[in-house]
């Protein structure tokens, strides 16, 4: 692990800075990090990235490099500088367990720690945990509109940077691929790696048989030819037949073949057609060019003949929503034992914060589908053997009364007193709970266009204790 | 520098073993990297990240854990492995300097190498080039709009990952940004960090004022408040203006203000009216909500009093336009000293690539405006004591006749035959060679709608060799 310290903003060290010189940087406050809007402007978010951001934790020092550069920047006193030297994190962090769907404005990890520590963390935070998020979020939309196909990851060369590309195909896998093309990945998460050849591999030899031939002979038992480096239908596809007819009078099972350009419906429906004919019936059509799920869906609804999806640019950047928006607000300061909830206000109501520290339930009918979430004080008990009334936090006529139900506290801790209580994962076991948490969501929260709204209330208490804190801080009536 | 030898695609490893396996893996290739369109839908795309480029060819090296990995994938022979042990780069590699204005289609960057080699190396030289190109030009869009006003890079928190919140920021340096918040960014490319506080530090005091002292206390000569916490115009700006008193009483000058939320354009004028009434004349009102070269604009035009932009999310993801779509193409093959030029065609002509062993020059007026490129065979000349005629590849009848003009060839050498031949820049010199290269470009390119199209035109021997190719592997007229 890279000593990610200084991955910070400049703003969280001038501010600790002043903490420290008003002696008030051991003041214990609580921080929660939630989003506003959900990735992809979907209907849910999936969790992703708890693991790195466990070893970030883990990992923070000052080095004697990072203080020597700090101090060149005139702006810390030589004592501040000291004090870094032995900064440890020594506070608690609950979340949800990486994979957990989450919807708007529930904290989806709480930081109570000493105000310089809960400080430092936020940017990197935010970095790692946005970012998985929005593509494991992504990556499912993507397996949503596949059907049931399996899914590749092929995005590193567009990715941005080395890390996007690597914890994008993490996360992706997480979100539900069956496979990514960046070795890396295999190797650092220990998940399936796809890939056969390149227009390169074809262009090589003299001519395109002799390059599918050499392929055939090398990986008789993995061969999947790319067909479109020349003429799909005049060439690749009658030299790719006469290969795998090759294959099959030698025992082999040849695996398919792989359209990445042209008109992909058309294509792929002439080349099951001439597969069929020959008698290859159970034969791979990969599809890989600038797939996202909206195309994905058009390609199905319209009965093209694809059954695997390489899925690149549009995957590993979530092009057409490349953030997502994951902040992190101070929301209460104890005073000795007391609380002391906190609030931002603004002229944006959305953007009004959840004050006090907070815990997060979910409830659940008889089937095990997710109803409602309920956002609630961190001391506040619920008596599952009676009615359990919600409200919304605006609308607040419309109620709801859950008889039958279960709820489930979304929170684990991840450190306790500075003690780490995360127990790691491996990737493929976080890719099956997020399969199980989506089979708790109802498909109206799942589907591109105009996703049904989740609800998430918050309890009677937080609901009046962030009234009572808008009226009191209101600037609207007063004159300046 | 971390090792990224296995930042790549799975089949660059299964072509190599191919190639290996056939015996041809020490054929001299030669591949170019360009890009089809221009990063964020603009008339021009900055070359960034050779410097990362370079570190990650001298440090390839496939330690004894990859190659375990690679045998665990049971593709691979251990002959193969072993070969891979002592893998090194031992070709040529060219390319632009970073920084360059760069154009579509025109080689960026062209590798000569025994075949094993340059095909490995395709997808980390993709990943780290088309990212910090793309972020390098969108900062330069954002600097055009902000019209010479500095420009804060804000984006880490919804940045891609770590390295793309810190190549990214290297980037928008080099594009033109004038500091970043970045403190990592700020230690590893020694380029200026800038940073305050957040609404966290307001909120943690008891009321703002409290706040905002305390902040002026502890930084009196670089005082920059955020007042936007509870109401600017109620609440933030006359505590910041008291503030200022004081400070200027104390004989300290203030830096300034930020909105982070609400009606930009009209609260800047309203903070900048009443800073003015107390004799805040000269003093910076910086804007920071979800801004890109389009809203900066309007904010420009429509007369806002804000003379200092952070610019966070949109800069760092390039959110209108998330990837740079640069590819890696086969161009040529040695047989011995013979040239095979190599071409992939495509249903789509735009994806047809030039084929050949490249170069290319720019040509420039008596003003040093860059006025048209011209892709060549290696070995062309051009003698400028003559005119010289360019033509459109495409409408061969548009043609263009220079007569008092000088010529620059793109190309230098990063490595000959495995050695380093660059040399490192410093961050800050690179982004001053954008600025030359951007005043060599007139204005139309550098617009946002519609930008005029630069001229890439092809030698004629170019242009000859490549219509013959593609006359000869036609295989729309041939019957299947």
């Amino acid at each position: 692990m890279r000593n990610l310290t200084l991955l910070t903003d400049l703003y969280q060290l001038t501010m600790i800075n002043g903490y420290f010189e008003k002696n008030i940087h051991e003041d214990v406050v609580v921080f929660d990090m939630f989003f506003r809007k959900n990735a992809c402007n979907g209907g849910y978010t999936i969790v992703c990235g708890i693991d790195q951001f466990v070893e970030y934790i883990k990992n923070i020092n000052f080095s004697d490099e990072d203080l020597k550069y700090l101090k060149s920047l005139n702006l810390f006193s030589d004592k501040f500088l000291t004090f870094l030297k032995d900064f440890k994190f020594t506070g608690d962090i609950y979340s949800v367990e990486e994979g957990t769907i989450m919807f708007p404005n529930e904290p989806i990890l709480t930081v109570k720690a000493p105000l310089y520590q809960a400080q430092l963390i936020e940017t990197a935070l935010l970095t790692i945990v946005n970012f998985q998020s929005l593509i494991a979020t992504k990556a499912s939309r993507v397996c949503f509109a596949a059907q049931g196909d399996p899914v590749f990851e092929f995005g590193l060369r567009r990715a941005q940077g080395p890390d996007a590309g690597t914890y994008g195909a993490r996360a992706a896998m997480i979100g539900g691929c069956n496979a990514t093309a960046n070795v890396l990945a295999g190797k650092l998460f220990d998940v399936p790696v796809v890939g056969t050849q390149a227009h390169s591999w074809v262009q090589k030899f003299d001519t395109e048989l002799e390059a599918f031939e050499a392929y055939a002979d090398i990986y008789p038992d993995k061969c999947l030819l790319l067909i479109d480096t020349y003429n799909v239908l005049n060439s690749g596809l009658p030299n790719a037949i006469k290969v795998f007819k090759n294959l099959r009078e030698k025992g082999h099972k040849p695996l398919g073949i792989r359209l990445d350009s042209g008109d992909l419906h058309y294509l792929s429906k002439e080349c099951k057609k001439a597969l069929e004919e020959e008698g290859f019936t159970d034969i791979s059509i990969t599809a890989s060019n600038d797939l996202d799920e909206h195309t994905i869906s058009n390609l199905k609804s319209e009965g093209a003949a694809i059954n695997s999806w390489g899925v690149g640019t549009k995957l590993i950047t979530s092009a057409d929503s490349p953030s997502l928006g994951g902040v992190y607000k101070l929301a209460a300061s104890f005073n000795g034992d007391k609380i002391e909830p906190k609030i931002k206000l603004s002229e944006d109501p959305e953007k009004i914060n959840n004050p006090g520290y907070k815990k997060v339930i979910r409830i659940y009918n008889e089937d095990n589908k997710a109803e409602a979430d309920l956002i609630m004080l961190h001391d506040e008990k619920i008596d599952e053997s009676k009615p359990l009334t919600v409200f919304h936090p605006v609308y607040t006529w419309k109620s709801k009364v859950f008889n039958n139900y279960t709820v489930k506290e979304l929170h684990k801790p991840l450190f306790i007193n500075g003690k780490c209580m995360y127990e790691h994962k491996p990737v493929m076991k976080i890719r099956d709970y997020v399969q199980n948490e989506l089979n708790t969501l109802w498909d109206e929260y799942r589907r591109f266009s105009n996703p049904q709204t989740y609800k998430v209330d918050l309890s009677k208490d937080l609901w009046d204790l962030k009234n009572n804190m808008i009226d009191s801080k209101n600037f609207y009536n007063k004159s300046s």
